[in-house]
């Protein structure tokens, strides 16, 4: 890792700035399967799906028998283990559905805003090293407690064709009907535009590799919604005297071993966790049996020495994490000043990997210094929000001349009208 | 005006698409702009003004003076009725303010979310034939509710290099200091990188003509926040027996003089209110100023007749328009079945233009057929939420298991190491 001891504030320019992707490269190859899936629908992704998982399938979609036969194989610790972060994730999240209330702005004017959750949404999950079901929980119990009405899974097959026990286990337990043995960009174009098999949906979901995040890119242009910009994954730690540099130092780790491009900074006040951290990550670094990614991230991760508690919040508010952990005596305190993190870890025994599994927090955050200005994944991000409004003749007229005024004024005299006509 | 009488479900495609918008033949320009603005700074803004706006300024921040006079020039009335419109909107949007509740998931496990407001954000209002001071108040006090630190905005200035004073009256009250007199994409692109005079911020808001709406786009590729997708105003009436052709017909050219783009739809069950409002249009819009703008909109308006309520919800909500009027006895308990739409009007006497400028609901709303998947713009879309969660040792202890093996199925054992070395 590099470090830094007591930076200036000019030189925190190279801490916070995260690689810049440049899309424009694989940009002409998404937009191609795009096109592709769009014209030619079942066909188009079957050829993908030869290309790129080098699998071919008589049906995409996962049968009821497969299900089954997929939950039967999961050992029944990894089943109690899903059920209890479940369980975790459906209380936190259901405090996030909203009451309608009927505001009274003025006397005889009423107005409401109400959630009605959207109505077809697509859940991608990528494939690769690690079958994430924990992220089909993330994404299916939001969904399901906003009360989308299509929820569809859409995850590359492995190299049998077949699908991980877990994946299946996972899907069945919020309750996703719909699963499709796809992945990649041509995922991303079936459930935006629709195929004979998979049915079209309004907003997508999920994370991927950088062609299915330019996919994602490219379909939000053509007005189908989506989470928010990805990146790469982060942590943040900021640390006094009271932390422990193992734990430091295996939290760094932990989003370490994601991906080479995972951002890991530790940003302190103490010595004594600086040396020892850099210390515990060469040892502990060792067991793991993704050191390989984990090594080369860290290549790109930084630890800084800052002279105070009030410069280091100062930075990871410029840097503005996708996950901070603050390991501090007084971290409730601090984590008040904290403005731009996507999610918050306090204390000494509140590891990330709580929250990527199992606290009941959504995992899905802004990476890239996102959470600046985007929230991490909620029920909000399933519905959408219809205001109402409610006036009686009577009622009207108390607020005609203000609209009349105001309409005029800006040149709109079918506005006043509307209002006029109705009194004449 | 289009007419349909009684037309089967595949010919709504007709009356649901929306003209296809291709930004490709100015996205180069636009993106000339951008970059000239990114590299040259203010330099690149006052060249761009010169050119689009016929002006040169030398400066172009709004000073004091020039707010305290345009304040001046402001008539009484129409300032009570900007007063009044913003008590209102100010009194809805509070509502929208969460508190913070911290949930325990399990035992020992203390989650919370809360709403942190977006440090930077900028405004937008286009010049151009009307002075749009009522989207002042509609972006304005929500940003200030959610408690921005810095709200700037950006607006071109008129033919002498003046603002207009409605202008500055709203942005005064809602308490913005730093306005601008930059429009276009020049001003987009100031707002997104910063100049020497103008502010860099994370989120721009508001509306604009197709070369802003494409500036917006491209910035949000470059990890600019924006407010949403945007596409030319839409209003849809589903009207009943109940309906009086007059009030339909005003609300329908409200609409139609926004923009020759605009879309005005009336859904019927009564021929006596579709034939009566094609006759009213052709008596009321002879009174516009804007006539020629609301005739040619309202050649892309449909008027249709439908079997009965239950179909016309079902074209509704394939529509899912901007604002939608429901002038039906039955109106509450069909806005019930309303799934699709971005604001929706209640009864006979709940005209667009009240919820336009002051019944306290924002118009700021998803066009396009968005309604879909977007939410109109409220306090939401100028914070962002952050999570929270603490766990002590002996809680961490609780959930252990669950964690180490569901990051062990997945292959990440950094994961779990994380949660062991806490108990070595």
């Amino acid at each position: 890792m590099k470090t830094f001891r007591y930076p200036e504030e000019h030189e925190w320019k190279e801490i916070v700035e995260r690689p810049l992707a440049d899309p424009s490269a694989i940009q002409k190859k998404v937009r191609k399967i795009l096109e592709k899936v769009k014209e030619k629908g079942d066909r188009a992704v079957a050829k993908y799906t030869a290309r790129f998982d080098e699998v071919e399938l008589d049906s995409i979609q996962v049968t009821d028998e497969e299900i089954k036969e997929g939950i039967d194989l999961v050992p029944d610790e990894l089943k109690n283990a899903i059920r209890q972060a479940a369980t975790n994730i459906e209380t936190f999240h259901r405090f996030q559905l909203q009451q309608t209330d009927w505001v009274v702005t003025m006397p005889g004017i009423m107005c409401s805003r109400k959630m009605v959750p959207i109505e077809k949404v697509g859940l991608y999950i990528p494939g690769g090293s690690a079958p994430l079901f924990s992220t089909i929980l993330m994404l299916g119990i939001p969904a399901r407690i906003a009360g989308c009405r299509e929820v569809i899974l859409c995850t590359p097959p492995g190299a049998g064709g077949e699908m991980h026990p877990a994946i299946l286990f996972a899907a069945d337990l919020v309750g996703i009907k719909k699963i499709f043995k796809v992945g990649g960009v041509q995922a991303i174009a079936a459930m935006a535009f629709g195929t004979e098999t998979i049915p079209r949906v309004y907003k997508i979901f999920g994370p991927g590799n950088q062609y299915v995040t330019e996919a994602k890119q490219l379909i939000q242009e053509m007005g189908i919604a989506i989470d928010m910009p990805a990146g790469p994954s982060e942590i943040c730690i900021l640390a006094d005297e009271s932390a422990e540099p193992s734990f430091v130092a295996s939290d760094l780790l932990s989003q370490a071993e994601h991906g080479v491009d995972s951002q890991a900074i530790l940003i302190t006040t103490s010595e004594r966790v600086f040396q020892g951290c850099l210390n515990e990550l060469k040892e502990l670094i060792k067991e793991l049996p993704r050191k390989e990614i984990a090594e080369r991230a860290l290549d790109n991760g930084y630890v800084v020495l800052v002279k105070n508690l009030e410069e280091g919040i100062k930075l990871v508010n410029e840097y503005a994490p996708e996950h901070l952990i603050i390991a501090c005596e007084d971290c409730d305190r601090l984590a008040d000043k904290i403005v731009n993190a996507g999610s918050i870890f306090l204390g000494n025994y509140s590891p990330e990997s709580v929250g990527d599994y199992a606290s009941g927090t959504n995992h899905t955050l802004p990476t890239n210094g996102f959470a600046k200005m985007y929230s991490g994944l909620s029920v909000d991000s399933f519905v959408k929000k219809i205001t109402y409004q409610k006036l009686s003749r009577e009622w009207l007229k108390n607020i005609a001349g203000t609209v009349i005024a105001m309409a005029e004024a800006e040149g709109l005299q079918a506005h006043a009208q509307a209002v006029r006509v109705r009194f004449s």
